[in-house]
Parts: C-alpha cells; structure tokens; sequence
C-alpha cells in the first residue's frame, strides 16, 4: 500500500486557518462527546542537549483515524546545525486496520491547532462588537493566534508586549501585512491591555505578569503559554470571578494557567463553567453578560493533532501535493 | 535535510539474525547501566474493528537515538483487505537533535529483536551441550526464535507442538530449511518436551499448558508469549526452585509469566535472580549447574526496538537501500 508523505511545504500549502479552525471545532466537540481517545502525553527529557520530546496520540472514532505526534524542541539546534530548535513529525494511521495513510512533517501543525483553539474560544466568548486585542509574546504562536483570531472577528488594533524586542520587530511588519489590522508595539503589559477586548498570552513566564487591576470588565481572556505546572502569564486572582472554560478540564487542572488558581485557592475545580467542547455542542449558554470576564485555558490535546493532520491530509490528496512511498 | 525510507523488503535486506543479536547484547546492557529511557507503553483498543495500537519509545544515550515505534494488530486485516494483521512503523531521531533520521516499516523489527532476546538467554543460561529444543506455537515469532537460537548453539533437533496444524505444516518446510535441524510435529505437549534441553513458549494462551511434571532437571526455558496480565503458559509451581531471570523486573512482574508465580504465592520479586543485562555485563554467576532450571522471561522493551532500527538504519546506509524524503 502507499503512503502520502509530506514536507513542510507540502504542508504550508495544504493547511489553510479556517480549515483547521472547522476541523478544531469538529474535534472538541468529538471529544466531548465521547468519541476520542487519548492517551497521556510521552515525555523523553535529553538535558545533556537541551532537549526534549513528546509524544500525543488520538484515536478519533468520527474520522476513523489514529494520530501520533512526535515533537521535539531542541534549543541547540541553530547554533551547531541550521536545524529548526522544534522538530515535529505526524504520523496519520486507518483507525479501521492501522495502515500508515499519511507522514507529514508536523513542525506547522502545533502552531496552527493552537491558534485556532485561540480563535475559536473569542468566537465563543469574547464581545462581539471587540476590535482591540492584546498579545503578550511576539513569537511565531503570538503571530499565528492573532492571525486565526483575525478570520473570525473583525479586529482593527493589536497591542504587542514581548520581553525581546528582536520578536517585535519582525512582529510589525508581519503582523500588518497578514491580518490588516494595526499593530501598536508596547513598552510594558499595562500599555499593551489599554482599550483591550481580548488579551491573549503566548509566553513561557513562571511568573505572572499581567495584573487583576489591568483586567478590565467585558475581556475574553486567551490563556495559552502555561502548559506545564510553574508557568504562570496572569494575576490568579483574575479567575475569581470570571467564567473558567477549559480545553480539557483535567489538563488544565493539572498543567494550565487554571492550575494556578486552583493552587492558590482562589477557585476550585467545581468553579471551572465548562469545556468548550460543551459550548460547542450548545449544552451551555456562551457569555451572558457584556461586562463579564471570560478566560480560555488551553493546554493542548492530541485531538487538535488528529484533525489537523487529517484535513490536511484530505486536501493534499485533492491537490495532489507530496509523494507516495510503498512501506509494505 | 533527508529521512532515509525503508520499506519491508529494505528492512529484511538490512536485518540480519547476527546483526540483531549483538544490537540487543548492546541494548540490553545500556538499560541496566541506566543509559535508557523508557517511558510506559501507550495503548489504544479500537475494539469496533477488532484492533489495538502501541506505541514503545525510547531513549538510548549510548547509541544518543530517539526511537518510536507504532505496532497496530487488526484482527480483521487479511479478510476484507490483503493487508497483514501486524503492522509496524519505527521512526528513529538524532537524540543530539531531534532530527527524523529513518522511517522504517516496523512489521519485522518486533519479531526478529524477540528472536534474538530468546537466543540470548539460551547462549547465557542452557547447558552448551544443549541439541534439542521445544517450542510451543507454530507462528512467526516460534519460526524466529528457532532461526534465532540457531545462530548461537548447534540444535540438532526442534519438536514442535500447536493448537493449529495449519501453521504447524509449514513450519515444518520453512522450518528445516532455515535453520538445518530436524523438525518434528507433536500431538502433545509432553510429547514436545520429550529430551528437551532447551522449551521456548510463543503462545497467547490464558491457561498453562505445561505442567511442571514435564519440566526436567537442567532445562532452559524461555517464556515469550505472557506479554500480559492475564497469559499464562507454565505451570507456576516450576518457578519454586528455578533461576529466573527476567528482560525488565518491573515489566515481567505486573506483565509477563512471572507475574503469575507470584500471583500464586510460589516466589516474590526478591526470589528473582537477575535481569539479563546484569547477566551480560558479568554481574552475577550464569548457569551455576548442569541440574539446575533456569527461565528466562521476556515481555519486550522499547530498547530493542531502538537498538535494532538504529542498527537497519546503519546497514541500509551502508548497503545504500531504500530512498530519501526532505520533510524539513
């Protein structure tokens, strides 16, 4: 049998934003209805290199397709080799005889799964009327958030705050050219959350740098960076009396932004209002009240991986990108 | 940069019994020296078409390799497609970059490293005079062990005992042929064990088949099939007084035929002697007596997946086989 594979090229050409944001969309909702399984994440730690690996996985019984994610981050990598520090590859198998349908380089997938997860969540719950977005981090997650939320709402300004202004910079031009929108480089959070409708945080901090009192009523806050326990981007106190939804409740409790507020006693896991998946699937009402606060804690699942990958899948056959090998 | 494909036929070109042997010789001792991460199996049932999904990873710091491998077994393969039932994809990664060096097919890795796991042991703990060996179950991995064994010890003769005499008759032909010895088909376990000095297990039986009557003095035996909670092929009252000696002690304890002596209260975890990599790096006696009854239990580990697909990765190289694909 043949298997499609497929260079990050291929990949580029293949993925378009509101398609993945769809297929998102398509695999929260699989989730929450109980059609997917997903084993704990794998971890391999190489410190002498500084490195580390990972591996997701999906089954997803809507799509029939079984995915494995392999992804590395290697911060040598550019100094020593021209090598990219983070390496992915996914691999797409029949979930009805485990044939190998598609190997895809997965360096994109992550990137663009999580800005669409970002998105979706603002379709959701964010004012409609916003059209000023705060963004911390000005790496490529920051660029790729912005640039998924910008196909579902009409934002005019985004407000970048980044610790490295080498990021901004490139941000700028960037930025413009692909969301329209105009972009404002800050000096410090609070300058970045001035007339914000939306913040969205994409760093690797351990501590918090965004405070209760830059938080004002009627936000949607994007809650993206922490993904392990001690990364930290917002004030707990923010959680208190926001509406909570979470990607997946028990990642977040113990991996996510809401893990923090949890362990400073400030909610607790009963307080968490949903997963958006639920939201998704209409069990319960979105945001009530144009003065509320709702915050959108994501933490990453390999049912993101496992649309992803399937829909691109599905148009590189129609385009007829990559190339075919023969395992068996 | 450029992943080196290999399809199944490069795979058997590259794989040779020899070769794979002193790969998990290798592998074997890295893990006792604390060189190897191996992180826990992940599995997925996909019990609607009869199949299940694996995934063993690996980090060997001696070989500095990443290695994952991804086993499907489909049940229903083979009826409504021609596909086989076992499927396997290996992937293998530069530990120093995270970079994806080889994507193999992975159908005939796990045979041939549990092979060579099986001769292993028989080369460490069987009496050297050992000529005849018994083996249960007819399928490829019995015909493997056999190819296997064969390569370190003069086996005159192979007496075969299966449920199904389908696969009996044609290990009777390709059995003979590959390995020179003289095959012989028996109705009967006790007619199997008969002048034995070496009894390898390959079944997937729940209930033993071979009492301990049967078990004589100086045996080796090698138990492959228990890779589970709830398989079982010797009776556990032949633990009592044997040498046993196990792949993993933590795996072999909660997974393999171990699991069931000390289930039934006939030994505890401090009554086993060894790992066999303790064995191979000279840390305690082999064999002590020409009397004495030793077993070997293997439930398999992620490391000989990788010794073995960083050893067809190195032959394939050199041999120049299969092609290559720039996913980055």
């Amino acid at each position: 049998m043949k298997t499609l594979l497929l260079s990050m090229k291929d990949v580029k050409e293949a993925l378009s934003i509101k398609e993945v944001i769809s297929a998102v969309e398509e695999g929260y909702i699989a989730y929450n209805a109980g059609k997917v399984q997903q084993p704990d994440i794998v971890s391999m730690e190489i410190p002498e290199y500084n490195g580390e690996t990972d591996i997701k996985s999906c089954y997803n019984k809507l799509n029939e397709s079984i995915s494995v994610k392999i992804a590395s981050l290697f911060s040598n990598n550019g100094k020593d080799s021209d090598l990219p520090t983070m390496i992915g590859t996914v691999l797409l198998f029949d979930g009805k005889t485990g044939a190998p349908l598609c190997i895809m380089d997965g360096s994109l997938i992550t990137g663009i799964r999580t800005g669409a997860a970002g998105a979706i969540s603002s379709k959701l719950l964010a004012r409609k009327d916003s059209k000023t977005v705060a963004v911390f981090g000005g790496g490529g997650q920051a660029r790729m958030q912005i640039y998924a939320l910008c196909q579902v709402m009409d934002i005019q300004e985004v407000r970048v705050y980044s610790e490295y202004q080498k990021e901004l910079a490139k941000y700028k031009g960037d930025g413009e050219e692909n969301t329209r929108a105009k972009v404002v480089l800050c000096d410090t959070p609070e300058e970045a959350m001035k007339d914000a409708d939306i913040a969205i945080s994409t760093t690797p901090s351990k501590k918090y740098f965004v405070d209760k009192s830059l938080v004002k009523p009627g936000m949607h806050i994007v809650a993206v960076g922490a993904d392990m326990a001690g990364k930290n981007e917002w004030d707990p106190e923010i959680f208190r009396d926001a509406k909570v939804v979470n990607d997946s409740i028990p990642q977040c409790v113990s991996l996510g932004e809401t893990r923090n507020a949890i362990v400073s006693g400030i909610i607790t896991e009963a307080d968490i209002y949903a997963e958006i998946g639920q939201l998704l699937a209409g069990e319960k009402p979105l945001r009530e009240r144009d003065d509320e606060i709702t915050i959108f804690d994501t933490t990453g699942m390999g049912i993101q991986d496992n649309v992803t990958a399937a829909r691109v899948y599905e148009i590189a056959k129609e385009k007829g990108l990559g190339e075919y090998f023969e395992f068996i």
